[in-house]
């Protein structure tokens, strides 16, 4: 975090464009998500991030090392949607990290975190989910509960599906990073980064079974 | 660290004082290295933080349980004179952690820093030193080394003992506290802190032998 912070002092200084890609943020639901939530009382959010890391990562071993990040990988990106809908403030009250005896990173966390104002937000990473996916947020709120899905693409309200329309994460993003570098603009959110960090930071770590991919 | 950050947040909308107190900050050789190392060209960095936590912490089981930092308790001292006598920013490349089979927090820390114009900071934190204790930071720059010893409170060049008067850490503190508040002013710096959650971000954590305290 440190060094990114770095980053956008010296892109300050240098005049030039920076921008901390989030691309989960592009997702075709992940700004509707935002407006409607901008006026209303958020109660309680729940994000369920699970991914078979045979699947996605097979075989790559950075991301069982150290400072790979492990199911974190994966989870920065639902905090990297969740910093963006929830207007409030959001801190790590407690992680559990879970260890396989032949990993060095997290295959699986329960973070405990709050928003400023009180509203609880619970986490559940794992990489080990076979069979369907779950890449979902939930969030409840005074008018309705909202459910992010798909990793942000597809948008319910009250089980009702929105229209989103339909775009590429990674076309929008590079879309956004031209216009900052004609701009020559920067965009820098180290939030998601700083919740990983402070996960590791006050982690209860506890063994898991061996684990293969 | 995010949590640090939505307090300084409130204390800016309430228009109220906020100080994050580094209490080794206050120790007498601090502020008079900083101002030789001002205009210095700095080479080379090392940090020896090396006390015994039977006779500093016994027994205190917060210090060896998650999110207790275990030796980044008394190493987050030394962290706060080095972003405070080094003019440039900080970042972690590597932290190697030695965690003992009873605790849930490291015992001793082997960290690689490094500026941003590339100087590089080692740093090795450890609890079971017996015998004497260190608290020095060194630092090789081009008009000679610069010792800061005993936590700060002794400072040397080139082997020659500087004179820094005596103050106590506290006393500074609550005075500088005290005008923050006179003033309505705010004092946040957290890259102690965020060193610390680095170093855990990016850890290799090593098992150690047992140890009670």
């Amino acid at each position: 975090v440190a060094e990114a912070e770095a980053l956008a002092a010296l892109a300050q200084a240098a005049g030039v464009s920076l921008f901390t890609a989030w691309h989960s943020r592009e997702a075709a639901g992940v700004t509707p998500a935002r407006q409607w939530l901008a006026n209303q009382e958020i109660r309680a959010v729940r994000i369920d991030w699970k991914e078979d890391v045979r699947v996605w990562h097979p075989g790559q071993r950075w991301i069982s090392s150290p400072g790979g990040f492990g199911v974190f990988d994966p989870g920065i990106n639902a905090l990297s949607i969740l910093t963006d809908i929830i207007p409030d403030r959001v801190r790590v009250l407690s992680a559990e990290l879970h260890q396989p005896a032949d990993w060095r990173s997290p295959i699986a966390a329960h973070i405990a975190m709050e928003t400023a104002s009180g509203v609880p937000i619970a986490a559940e990473f794992d990489f080990r989910q076979s069979g369907p996916q779950s890449w979902d947020i939930r969030v409840e709120a005074a008018g309705g509960e909202l459910l992010l899905s798909h990793g942000g693409d597809r948008l319910a309200i009250d089980g009702v599906p929105q229209s989103v329309g339909a775009r590429g994460e990674y076309t929008a993003l590079y879309r956004r990073f031209g216009q900052l570098v004609r701009d020559r603009a920067t965009h820098v959110d180290l939030r998601p980064l700083q919740l990983v960090a402070d996960c590791f930071l006050c982690a209860s770590t506890q063994p898991a079974d061996a684990f293969a991919y």
